[in-house]
């Protein structure tokens, strides 16, 4: 049965019964990561899907859940034009994407690429929370959660569907007009109670590949100031590379194509810090 | 009295009559712009001050509001950092900023920087409706309103408040993946009944001030491409700059800092093009 024939609403459902059925579904996944930023822009998709991918190299099994109702853009990140979301009477089976990881986004429940543009906060947490009770895992190391941008209704409506997250990642900008932002994230998560496992700056810098030169074009270290103010881990900065958006574009996973880079060693390094949190205890 | 002292919840009052209030408040401004983006860090706030700021070198009188219920951040970046809004019998008077250009912000109504994290969407609109409907603009030839980023729930319940809008600029940057994005923004228009001015993009390209080597850090071309395609006027490109980022983090406005860099240039010629449609009829 093809997405397009699978009736998601089950209006009669408690929302009781609903938390029942995720927690269930969720339940062989041994680490939930939750991707937030406190505004978009600023490349929580791209670390999203970097952040599993390296996971992935590490030998580790993946999922990853674009849960971003606002614009899910994972899919085309990571190459997965048409995917092949089947479903049966056992639930709904994720999209095969680079390297076994195993995909669900919002994008494969929606009609039309540029359709569903007034649809309330609510109303898209509701369809989240549908899906999410129905997807077949089957057994993950990791689970990366890309969530909404922001802190407000449409994050909230995603973040309160999903139990037990091992850990949160905060995605930052290095301008100090994102201090505030950040902030947020951060009593967004505690309110939560989700535990933080750091902040990441990203679009650290620019550096000239003819001449070298290294340009802050979005401002300098907000993230570690910051992460040093609220007394949160720092997991590392990932420089601007323009081939990164070219590879976004092109479905082309960066961290694959590029792994000699600066920006697919910093997202390595961070992995590590973070398999040692998650895995040592 | 102060911001601190004023009651802004007046629970009686119907939408109709808050409509009305809103209304008559605006009659005395000429026209009214609203800055949209189909999703968040495309710049939108530092592009909002930057057209309002062009607008008022060029002779008119100009107005901000600053309705970023998500990061209201136009304040900063005009160096408006402990604003003197006052509120009488007749209503709240915006801060004077830069070029005499009065300025009201949402964070102006905000108890703290960083608590209100998890408002619900349409609080917020309710809120801005409230003040909306108390503010003392006096006579305006143009007031700039900056829109929450996105086309969902928060842009969708401040935009609902105002009527009469005589035109829309869509800010983009120059991904492809950013197509879907910018068509909802414009779909967001044409549903509200907003006329489109057209689209800027924003972040186009940055070129090393030592080597002269140009790079397209976001990719390059989708707003003109996006532009053709939809039929929406293109306005024109600013590139990235590394003192925008510079200047909005030290509430430095960089149109009046830098005049003649490109990013300003770009500016003022969009707002000639905006004026020119604006003010024929």
């Amino acid at each position: 049965m093809s997405m397009s024939h699978l009736r998601l609403g089950r209006p009669q459902e408690s929302f009781e019964n609903l938390m029942k059925s995720i927690e269930e579904r969720l339940r062989s996944v041994k680490h939930k990561i939750m991707v937030v930023s406190g505004k978009g822009g600023v490349g929580k998709s791209f670390i999203t899907s970097s952040l599993a991918l390296a996971t992935a190299i590490k030998g580790r099994s993946v999922g990853v859940l674009d849960a971003d109702i606002h614009g899910p853009s994972i899919p085309k990140i990571l190459g997965i034009n048409k995917p092949l979301v089947y479903a049966d009477e056992q639930g709904i089976y994720p999209a095969i994407g680079p390297l076994n990881m195993k995909v669900i986004s919002v994008q494969f429940f929606l009609p039309e690429e540029d359709t569903p543009i007034i649809w309330r906060g609510p109303l898209k947490g509701r369809l989240i929370g549908e899906f999410l009770s129905k997807v077949v895992w089957g057994p993950l190391d990791y689970l990366y959660i890309d969530l909404p941008p922001g802190t407000g209704d449409e994050a909230l409506s995603v973040a309160q569907y999903i139990k037990g997250i091992s850990g949160a990642v905060i995605i930052t900008i290095p301008s100090d007009l994102s201090r505030v932002v950040v902030k947020k994230a951060i009593r967004f998560c505690k309110e939560l109670k989700i535990p933080i496992l750091g902040i990441i700056e990203n679009m650290s810098g620019f550096t000239c590949p003819k001449c070298g030169t290294t340009y802050e074009l979005f401002g300098s270290g907000a993230g570690v100031r910051i992460a040093n103010e609220v007394e949160v881990p720092y997991l590392g900065s990932i420089p601007l590379d323009p081939r990164i958006s070219e590879c976004n574009d092109n479905g082309e996973p960066f961290v694959i194509k590029y792994p000699d880079t600066q920006a697919t060693k910093a997202i390595k390094e961070i992995i590590e810090k973070i398999i040692k949190t998650l895995e040592v205890h």
